[in-house]
């Protein structure tokens, strides 16, 4: 029985940069076979599709969560993954009810509005006030209280399009200071224009966090129309109020993060573990935000399992809690931050095509890492940083020092739909998501350190 | 002092059609100098920026129209037309109120829906019941009444894209005879998928009636990510149960036509109508359907004033209540439809370029359809039919054999926006729109049958 292992030169021997540059490490065949073979995956369609449509929106610590931790659960164990379990914590939780927006003077007309995570709650008979606009974060902290104080502020704040999606975290601004910054002033409400691309009626949702010692006030995002709708009412320079209705609840409630494992042969080997969030936003359905990710991540893991049996074991993830403020993934830490892990990696970036990897896995670890650059850069990926990696929930980790790869995907497209309503499956392109699952596939095929033939292994439980 | 005149021969001599396609008639300067100018427009900005902003939604029949004909009085006067005036009538009026959508069972998650015009209302309590699922009209008409008696209906239609909107007619049937059908055969509601070509959570909203004699019931139209998901759901062979609430009043309303004319040298010449429609379903603001309709034709025919006076009378006319059935071109029909037109002709295709003129100004005017033919050639418009021309309110006139025109826009996208929130300012694009005024403008300056130039007249009143 062939044995597809790796050689064993390619994992202990770090030949200088230049060199590697210069010439490529071989692709053991085997790892390309597979990473070929998952182009005509369809594992990571079904999983998207299926907890779309059979759980649709899945708010962390509701019980919508709750059935996407069954419906995980229950796939896992059919797929034939190992140790199918949930690891469950408590966590405050956010829920939102009624929502409206309105423009009352000079204009009367309705705008739309979603209220940020942890927006305060106007009661279901709102709140009415005049609005002071601001350009950018920098005018709304630049204002004198006396501007703001008993006031809805309003802050037009336009993001651009990045392919990496870097412009997130300037813009984004807006939405997590945006509105403590806006109550220290006195503001009784804010309203922001959404974080996003689009040019669409759907307002993008998200966390925001008041500021230890912050009055917690109504916060919530209009779409970019309505933005700039209001942004050219403002421009007319009469006074405009609004009426604004965010109605909203919080609770405690409970969440756990899904664990499945494809079981390695040497039992004592640290894990590769590849994550993905299980919980979405309200507004959408939480397709590309995240079932895709755990579509790819999940079909990879499969793809290997159904070789063979990986010498290191492999631990697929689909975190709770990710959206709310990243509980899932602290959760993972606090428990097993200090055990050993080969490699981390996480699919959280929408269904779009891989076009970079970057790795962190160490000053030893280089060949393997370029190894790593050479099975994927045949589905059009680029070589990346070597000391660089990045993940929503496994962030914690990577800055603890746990080995990361980032297979990186293009996010030109992402913030349209990050967050709104618009987050359905119809967004999901088949072939741009197994493209994802070829690189996967390859990534764990290269880190699991050699799958050995076997025959096809049902570890339903 | 220059006149500029049409040649008498172009109006006078009906030339064969091939000798005529072979030598297209010679445009006049001044007729070209302004299409030409006209791609420098700001009026048809101006007015749909400012009635979309200032005014907003402006659903027939309501408060907000009316708010919308005084806009449209002011803004009329300010550009100097003459006999600036509205033509009200009384009309039923139907307006919406809560509305959500949730399937309950086997997967529960919300909806996104919007009630048709005209759906009976669930009252805020809503109704729940089964549903069943057609993929067509077809399906439905053939359906048992047994298969159908006591649940929602589902047509799930699919609408493909065309350039001239022709597919409208077709997919639209779900939309307008849907709901009489599914009642006749015992449903207690219907859900349509929206009668459009986008993929956004934005559901088209439109008018039905109910045939003579069929109870109304409940008639919504889901968004298209929402008519897939259930479709989907549907799929899985359980029982789908759903829960509907459309809420919704009827009452008698009063709309208006508001009328503006740029005065011609001959008062007993007859005029030539240029329209488009006031009000707007009230998802969106009605940027493209129709605020840049009555920008455009407004804007052609306040440049040919400033150019001086044409031999015949432009009339301007900004429609009331077309989208609810046509309310104002009927009662325009009904006043001045006995009475001589030069030509009518109407804008309500959206914002998208110009790319076909079609004329039936009689087999005596062929020289003048040849004319206007060449006149907008250069803005890659193709000269089209002469014996066909269509419009939504002054459809019925050209019924009747009052001559008309139709500048044929792009619609290959219209329907991405028809109907929804998302019909706002930011879908019209700038030069498009100049490119539409150019068109109108050359059209108007042939039709007006030439321009003495004069001191440019302030007609304030």
């Amino acid at each position: 029985m062939k044995r597809f292992l790796l050689p064993a030169a390619l994992l202990a021997v770090a030949l200088p940069a230049a060199a590697q540059q210069a010439s490529p490490p071989a692709v053991p065949a085997y790892v390309a076979a597979l990473r070929d073979q998952a182009l005509r995956d369809d594992h990571a369609w079904n999983i998207t599709e299926g907890l779309t449509t059979e759980v649709g929106p899945r708010l962390a610590g509701t019980e919508a969560e709750a059935r996407a931790r069954n419906w995980a659960v229950a796939k896992l164990r059919t797929m034939g993954f190992a140790n199918v379990r949930v690891d469950t914590f408590d966590m405050p939780v956010w829920t939102r009810g009624a929502e409206s927006a309105a423009i009352v003077a000079p204009f009367p007309q309705p705008l739309a509005i979603a209220a940020l995570g942890n927006s305060a709650s106007t009661g279901p008979q709102g709140i009415t006030g005049e609005v002071v606009g601001f350009d950018n974060l920098a005018a709304l902290e630049a204002a004198p209280d006396a501007l703001v104080r008993g006031k809805i502020v309003f802050v037009s704040h336009a993001m651009t399009r990045t392919q990496d999606g870097s412009s997130y975290g300037f813009f984004g601004g807006a939405r997590r200071q945006g509105p403590s910054i806006a109550s220290r002033k006195g503001a009784i409400g804010v309203v922001i224009r959404s974080i996003g691309t689009d040019y669409h009626r759907n307002p993008h949702t998200g966390v925001q966090s008041f500021a230890a010692g912050v009055r917690p006030i109504p916060a919530g995002a209009l779409s970019i129309p309505d933005a700039e709708q209001l942004q050219r009412v403002l421009q007319r320079g009469r006074l405009v109020r609004m009426r604004l209705t965010l109605v909203s609840q919080t609770s405690r409630g409970g969440s756990g993060n899904v664990i499945a494992e494809v079981p390695g042969r040497d039992p004592r080997a640290a894990p590769v573990l590849v994550g993905c969030h299980l919980d979405s936003w309200d507004l959408g359905t939480g397709a590309v935000d995240d079932a895709a990710g755990c579509g790819i991540v999940t079909a990879a893991a499969k793809r290997i399992m159904d070789a063979g049996r990986p010498l290191r074991p492999i631990r697929v993830l689909w975190f709770g809690a990710e959206e709310v403020g990243l509980f899932g993934g602290l959760d993972y830490q606090k428990r097993y931050g200090a055990l050993p892990h080969h490699a981390i990696a996480e699919s959280d970036f929408g269904a779009g095509r891989v076009w970079n990897v970057d790795s962190k896995l160490g000053k030893d670890r280089e060949a393997e890492a370029r190894l790593l650059q050479a099975a994927v850069a045949p589905l059009g990926i680029v070589g990346g940083g070597l000391d660089e990696a990045g993940g929503s929930d496994i962030g914690p980790m990577i800055a603890a020092g746990v080995p990361a790869v980032e297979l990186s995907q293009d996010g030109t497209d992402y913030f349209d739909l990050h967050h709104t309503p618009d987050d359905t499956l119809d967004k999901v392109d088949r072939e741009a998501l197994r493209q994802n699952v070829a690189a996967w596939t390859a990534m764990l095929a290269v880190l699991s350190g050699g799958i050995e033939p076997g025959p096809r292994r049902s570890r339903r439980r």
